[in-house]
């Protein structure tokens, strides 16, 4: 609970309607508490960090000014919205945020009136709420008396270099009548690696344009009191003649009216302009300088290191763990990177914006000039690299699992009709956890294998996941690598550039009535399980092609298969091996083990996998339920009829 | 074979370097030859008639500039290219265009080296070229003296509303180095419908400037020719003075040089433009004005209808078809989506511009106020729909199947995992036809099914499309009704909104051994097959959720079943039916019938259907190869052990 000595504001907030008791000059007040309370709780839980700090004037201004949850406040992407959530109701469960059971890490409708929409990945905001305001103003037409709610999107300037974002701009700017919808641009130069494109250097003219920064800071001197009447006059003055000085914007040859820059930390500059855009009509863009971290000087100077950070001690900051960690499978895909690249001059490498958490680092330092990061972009990525393969290159697009699914028309429509040679490295397939069911990796063998042309691979280990990155380097055509998020068995990896065999099994073990087929960070449950029991276990390696042979020679001395994925079961990869039984006319027992077909909630991957049934345990479980005499005698299985 | 007589110029060029032969001042006699050739044969053949009128001088001009095939062009979307392709050796087999082994099209690699990047889906170009020029600079880098191609992407207006085209401006805009590149805006003020949104908006006040109108018309009387130095000087003037009186534009925020507007249809003007930017370095714009059509007065008249024609006379333009024709899946939905407006106040009918190809003409003109049409932007067109879906609204996305991939995110993360009433009418699901394999529908059953929530439904004929369109819209959460391009069986129409029970299939017919359980546009060709081999047939219409209890029924007395669709077998709704048995430990032999793994090539609807054995001779034929013995005694086939 929540001490009262120390928050003595914080701690009577439990609802943004008890906010909006404050006076307006308390508001500043209760800002720091709110700071304060994030900087612990987080530090306390992990999660992420630097987005919610810099929005914490911005978070007190909107729910003191508009009437939550009446009004629908739409935060893009969520990360920024720890604030947001201790203001309504979560308070004091946000230490448990990102645990099973506890607060989610985004918005999320289900936890709170206040959550609008829910989000995950970046972009959405100014649709939803485009969609929103369309929506409550047409149902709005028959009761006059009832105004329609007001509706607010916060964006980050990252987040506005994706295609959706500019789709959702030029349609709200160009319909009549106009909607009124809010876009706060929460400028923080930032996306989570550092924001690029042609964007990110307009927005930095226009707010660092000298002259007008003069200007503003000589009428801030001259009148003293922002609250004041004279003050007010003097904020729109500057925004009348900024035309002058600053360039016409992009969002204004959108069609929407532009307000801005101004100082997102500075409540009373934030609440002015507020105010002035309550009243307006039609589509208007507040742009908001802030800064990621702000008021946690270790967060201000490591902004991408404190996006997101496990548990913590405020006093003392990140500290970076002693001694040899296991490798993730990130860190396996940034080392091949590099060592492939050395060895192949026409490799490119390519990251929507994350950099960081694709394991690109090494590379952007080591290859600056074959290395591309084409912001929040998956689409352009895609289809850039197409472009690329046509001339000869060899792109490797590396993309999580969740966000390939932006890029899902460009996979098919450029780069498999095509057939060009362009390697997916796909991480964060399969279980993602904590992060939830915006960020789950569950649906990708399902969407890909169903393309024609694409050689999909999934690897058991460390090792073998660096084995098939050369596999897909090598193959003349699509080709994708899909594994988990985190770190695998701790196979040692080679340092070498090897392939393996495309459309080739690894038989694992063998014994026993039933074959357990495996497919990457499943194989070694499936095998521990398998071992348990005395059966065949197969690493299946190759969602598309199967190794057909392997398959043909197991079912001829196997009284049943089970399969085993992290993926759905929908449309997965075992259900490619019944497609594959079926057509040859061979009739087997099969049980298909994976995911559910159901969007999971945030929990540790662990527990996900458990949950889904995958782990050895749950395997083992799911073989003895179907086949209950195997715990007895191994061999008094039923024989199929076409085995 | 083309008539040198009528066509003196155009007769003797079988390629672009024939055409670099001709002196500068014969290329509008070249274009005139051309576009009077495309008309011809555009009336003789059908197909994509307006984009490629309007660029005829801009093709002429880019031939004779640049060294194709070295320098590449990508021509967006690619209805544009028939003068392309009559230029580039296909001018004779041009009237073949859209046909089984004729001419692409679009733009096809495999089909000529002038053809640098398959288009099919706008807003490809930029990142493509972008891909392009990266990749030849950086493998020119080792060889001084190989200058890299020249990269030209040509994009329309309407193309540049989807996000897509907006992430390549942003990336090639920031990038350091700068790319060498050129886009060629296309303006002509339309899509395929009507281009909406602010960017229209913007690109109107641009070229509409009085100011900078005058002063063009100026410059041009005072100094006469074009070509001759002084007049050069003075376009230069122009383009600097310009920016005293338009706008900076979008194009100069994002890091790009912008020339223009120039006439697209003035040769010597292209030519001037095109001569500078090809000396220029780094990321170029040229803005051109085009009128869709140009050159055949009907279809200047009528852009929309000359969009894409069938075979028409040139004399006499289009005459509409006489007498009642069998209404299309697309006129069943528009007249379903009016009445159910008139039923239902909440719906909300939105179009990621095909507002003509999804039926919505009658609905934009009935309910003006509730027609969203969001330019092309399938990403904001789902996330819209999930937003007013929060508000109460019921909002009916009407989509192409092939162009639901674009927004099939935003369906994933926005829509489905929050459970959202939105109904997706997937118009073209499955086989298209002469478009090509870039808007097939081929994959939709696969990529749906495998989403959790989602409710997907494949209608037999029009008026079960009907009736799903009304169950989808009743069911509370996110349903999707997926139909064929063309007509039906043509079953009269009911003018009902009665729903249909949800996942519960239809049996056709009782008798045989073996059970056919065909989707949607299969039906009718299973029943036909089924009734000559004297076989059960089941009309499914839920993929999702399959009819369980009727398929355990079915199982357990028949020997076999046969699965019919119009999706890749992989991972399609045949699949489900297997994955359903599996869990249920049935075992009985199975045969999915059901498009290749593999895309298909552009031919007749019914050609590509008999090609994937899924009509009903096929089905006959695919039944009988795997049962031989039926064609004998319908009783004596095996039997299988867990049937």
């Amino acid at each position: 609970m929540i001490d009262p000595a120390r928050y003595p504001r914080l701690s009577r907030i439990d609802s943004p309607a008890d906010l909006r008791q404050f006076d307006e000059a308390e508001l500043p007040a209760v800002a720091d508490e709110l700071r304060t309370y994030l900087i612990e709780s987080v530090g306390r839980s992990g999660g992420h960090f630097g987005a919610g700090l810099g929005v914490v004037e911005l978070t007190v201004a909107l729910h003191w000014l508009y009437e939550t949850p009446a009004d629908q406040l739409v935060w893009d992407v969520g990360h920024q919205t720890y604030p947001h959530k201790i203001l309504t109701g979560r308070r004091d469960r946000i230490h448990t945020v990102k645990q099973k059971g506890g607060v989610a890490p985004f918005p999320k409708r289900e936890e709170s009136e206040y959550d609008t929409f829910g989000v995950g990945h970046s972009s959405t905001s100014i649709s939803a709420a485009l969609g929103m305001a369309i929506a409550a103003r047409l149902k709005g037409g028959g009761q006059d008396d009832a105004a329609p709610p007001k509706v607010v999107a916060v964006i980050g300037d990252g987040a506005m270099t994706a295609g959706m974002a500019y789709e959702a701009l030029n349609h709200a700017g160009g319909m009549d009548p106009e909607p009124d919808l809010l876009v706060v641009l929460n400028d923080n130069r930032m996306s989570i690696s550092e924001a690029v494109g042609g964007l990110t250097k307009m927005l930095g003219r226009m707010s660092g344009s000298a002259t007008f920064n003069k200007l503003r800071e000589g009428g801030k001197k001259l009148l003293g009191d922002k609250n004041k009447r004279p003050a007010r006059f003097v904020r729109r003055w500057e925004e009348h003649w900024k035309g002058m000085f600053v360039p016409s914007t992009l969002f204004e040859q959108m069609g929407f009216h532009y307000t801005g820059p101004i100082d997102g930390h500075d409540l009373p500059a934030l609440l002015g302009a507020l105010k002035t855009l309550k009243t307006l009509k039609g589509p208007q863009l507040l742009h908001v300088i802030t800064t990621k971290g702000k008021g946690y000087d270790l967060a201000e100077g490591d902004q991408i290191g404190y996006h997101a950070v496990g548990p913590f001690d405020p006093a003392k900051g990140l500290v970076a763990k002693s001694g040899a960690k296991k490798p993730t499978y990130t860190d396996v895909f940034g080392d091949w990177l590099c060592d492939a690249a050395a060895a192949e001059p026409r490799l490119l490498g390519i990251t929507p914006a994350m950099r960081e958490g694709s394991g690109l680092v090494r590379f952007s330092k080591e290859y600056p000039d074959r290395y591309f990061d084409v912001a929040i972009a998956e689409q352009h990525a895609v289809t850039l690299a197409a472009g690329m393969a046509t001339q000869g290159a060899k792109p490797v697009v590396a993309i999580y699992s969740t966000f390939l699914q932006r890029g899902y028309d460009q996979l098919v429509h450029d780069v498999a009709t095509q057939k060009l040679d362009v390697l997916f490295a796909i991480d964060r397939g399969g279980v993602v956890g904590p992060d939830g069911a915006t960020h789950a990796g569950n649906l990708d063998l399902s969407y890909l294998r169903c393309v024609p042309n694409m050689v999909v691979m999934a690897p058991a280990d460390e090792d073998e996941c660096r084995r098939m990155l050369s596999t897909g380097l090598r193959h003349e055509g699509p080709a994708a690598v899909r594994y988990p998020r985190g770190t695998g068995p701790g196979v040692a990896v080679e340092a070498t550039l090897d392939t393996l065999p495309v459309g080739k099994a690894q038989l694992r073990r063998s014994g026993g009535p039933l074959a357990l087929l495996a497919f990457g960070a499943t194989v070694a449950a499936a095998e521990q399980a398998g071992a348990e029991l005395g059966l065949t276990v197969v690493n299946m390696r190759f969602v598309k092609p199967l190794d057909r042979t392997l398959l043909l020679e197991l079912a001829r001395n196997h009284e049943g298969f089970v399969t085993v994925e992290d993926n759905v079961v929908a449309g997965g990869a075992g259900s490619a091996v019944s497609e594959l039984l079926d057509a040859e006319g061979v009739l087997l027992p099969m049980l298909h083990l994976g995911l559910p077909d159901a969007f999971q909630h945030h929990a540790s991957r662990e527990d996900l996998l458990a949950e889904a049934g995958i782990d050895a345990a749950g395997i083992q479980a799911a073989v003895l339920h179907r086949w209950p005499r195997l715990a007895l005698i191994d061999s008094d299985l039923p024989r199929a009829a076409g085995a």
